[in-house]
């Protein structure tokens, strides 16, 4: 038995202009820096204290971890970063507005780039303005993908979750993933082994902690395990669903 | 040639208030918290960019790394956490008053205490309020000290540095530390030959980066490296060096 705890970052400021984010580096909101509090404090009270901690290589993730841990007074746990973490690479459309891309491409083609499983986006131009080729980050990785659809993200992501991670998890410790909407989709994905079609319906909202208890074969004892917070989750993926109609 | 960049955390509600902290696990002022903040500037706007932190497992250093990565725009670099860059253990003096401490004593005992190089102040009393024998971060070492001199974090931290930190620095790394007053006292003896004698009267100030520029061999190209806001830190070591007198 082991405790993985999922947490997407907080509100950030493109959460909040509904724009399409990726692997642009944005801030948090205030409200977002709230979430990220209160998900540490329900961390803490819940007594689910994490041993160690995952992020993405992002600002929005690791700030988020930062701003819990210290709430959850686990500052002093061991930190592994990892672009494996990172959200999907939105290719061309990052930068772009959710709503005007609807209305500029038509619901479908929108659908299919933001949902479905095996269709990533037009590739970004490199040195474009929210490109990453140039970002010393990503240096060894040749400034990352251009593109991603989320299938490319399970296949980025799982085999670190299973190097990495599953260690830990065997080791009995309590996991804490700080990450983005659709990292965690591909590993929840990985861990109730869901369908390529069932995925696409599944909404995480951002910051509220999302407790996988596991069990010996590491498989969640309750399948698509349980929010700390469950009101708020609710409301949160009905928000997060909703996207592309706002405005 | 390598880069270490040391950095003492920003002030703490401790420091503000004169009291032994040791490894009690306080806060950063809202002054400490500006200082981590601009020693992240310092470190941009002078272009010696980390490419791995190390720090202690104490709030007040992590959090002074938060906000300076932050600032500095390198949060996504790895961190290394490890209690043996934790400030020296005050042992039964933490939590006490260093004015009334130096009025209790004597100026000869309290400056034994405070900065004899090898006269460690009495043992902190185990499950006493100030003592961290049930700190789970400290379970592994079977919670840690009970009292420290100078000379034992030497014997604790400069085999990490040639451990763990060395490796990095030989790779070419440009390495940030953030610790502590007597840690880092403890490693710039180190870095710069030091009698047991003369460390003593050295002071380091709190948030200004100190830049160590080191040769193939690892030894410093300046004796006592410099500071990235060299005024500010002569104001600050002043003011750590007059602590006993204040109030």
């Amino acid at each position: 038995m082991a405790n993985l705890i999922l947490l997407r970052h907080g509100e950030s400021q493109w959460n909040e202009k509904n724009l399409f984010t990726g692997w642009v580096d944005v801030d948090l909101t205030d409200k977002g820096r709230a979430q990220a509090v209160r998900g540490g404090e329900l961390i803490a009270e819940q007594g689910v204290l994490p041993d160690v901690l995952y992020t993405s290589l992002l600002r929005r993730a690791i700030i988020t971890a930062n701003l819990a841990l210290e709430a959850a007074d686990r500052l002093w746990i061991p930190v592994h970063r990892d672009w494996r973490l990172n959200e999907r690479h939105y290719g061309a459309l990052q930068g772009l507005d959710k709503a005007e891309t609807l209305a500029k491409y038509g619901e479908e083609q929108f659908m299919a780039w933001r949902r479905s499983y095996d269709t990533p986006p037009p590739p970004i131009e490199k040195g474009s303005e929210f490109s990453q080729d140039a970002d010393p980050r990503y240096a060894d990785i040749g400034g990352g993908p251009l593109t991603e659809c989320l299938a490319d993200v399970v296949a980025r992501f799982v085999p670190y979750y299973e190097q990495a991670i599953v260690p830990d998890l065997l080791a009995g410790k309590t996991v804490l993933i700080v990450a983005h909407g659709n990292s965690l989709r591909a590993l929840v994905k990985y861990l109730d082994g869901m369908s390529d079609a069932d995925i696409v319906g599944l909404n995480i909202p951002t910051g509220i902690p999302l407790l996988y208890e596991l069990d010996a074969d590491l498989k969640p004892t309750v399948p698509g395990g349980r929010y700390l917070d469950p009101e708020a989750a609710a409301a949160g993926a009905a928000a997060v669903a909703a996207q592309g109609a706002k405005k």
